[in-house]
């Protein structure tokens, strides 16, 4: 199974990433362009925030979530994220910091204006090398039934 | 007045970005690195997808938005967000796009657990060049109130 349809996606199913090494540089790489606060840029400056030291942008480990979903094999069919929720900033992640993603499926029902798709409901949560959650939110995402057989939809996103 | 703090920042208060241009090796630059799905990073993929064509990722929309409420004057002397809620995906961004934020202030209070801080809460839209919304999200956010007089304090993220 190269894809994971509507079908596919069970109930409590959960899903736990590879581990994400962040780096300083990553860090300041990504708040440099899209978030450049002096305590996501400025590791000195950063000292004397209520931080005590510099820390990922929000965005970035938004991204960073984004990414493993997107790592994930097999594949889920996805069509498009609908919204995300409850986005929660719990714990700041720094240099060196060890992440994981994780995401559960909490539920699911079949989309009234499209025969051919799901919409699925994950809880998701990044966390850090002490199993203290990073960052939590809930998704909410259109994605492909499975096609009928033998036939490959290209509408799919998953390829 | 360089930056605003918590008592600045009245009920109602609307901010809105300068003009961004959004280009096709943007959208496929962020994609590569962050969200490398075939809808946004293949244009010719992209044609045959329920898009229509390349569109931007969802985190690169939300990064987009960080950084213009990021480059608003007066700097806003926040602390830190403390959540961002119902982001909704609402229209696609495409290459050529050209994108405004706007926020407004919708409630605000003073922190309990802090006496140097209070909470503020926005209601946040990216339009596009026909004012549709490409996205909308609330997002609440922990500011410093004004120092005393004379007095700068180092915990502030704005410089």
């Amino acid at each position: 199974m190269s894809t994971e349809y509507y079908e596919d996606i069970k109930l409590h199913q959960k899903y736990r990433s590879r581990e994400y090494r962040l780096t300083e540089k990553e860090i300041i790489d990504y708040a440099q362009k899209w978030d450049p606060q002096p305590f996501h840029i400025d590791p000195e400056f950063a000292k004397n925030t209520k931080f005590g030291g510099l820390v990922a942008s929000g965005s970035h480990l938004l991204a960073i979530c984004l990414k493993m979903e997107g790592e994930k094999r097999p594949r889920r069919a996805w069509i498009a994220a609908m919204g995300l929720d409850k986005i929660g900033f719990l714990t700041p992640a720094r240099p060196g910091d060890i992440l994981v993603f994780e995401n559960e499926l909490i539920s699911k029902r079949e989309s009234k204006s499209d025969s051919n798709a799901g919409i699925v409901h994950f809880a998701a949560k990044l966390l850090n090398q002490l199993d203290e959650p990073v960052l939590t939110y809930e998704v909410t995402a259109l994605v492909e039934k499975r096609p009928a057989k033998g036939i490959h939809t290209s509408e799919s996103g998953a390829r």
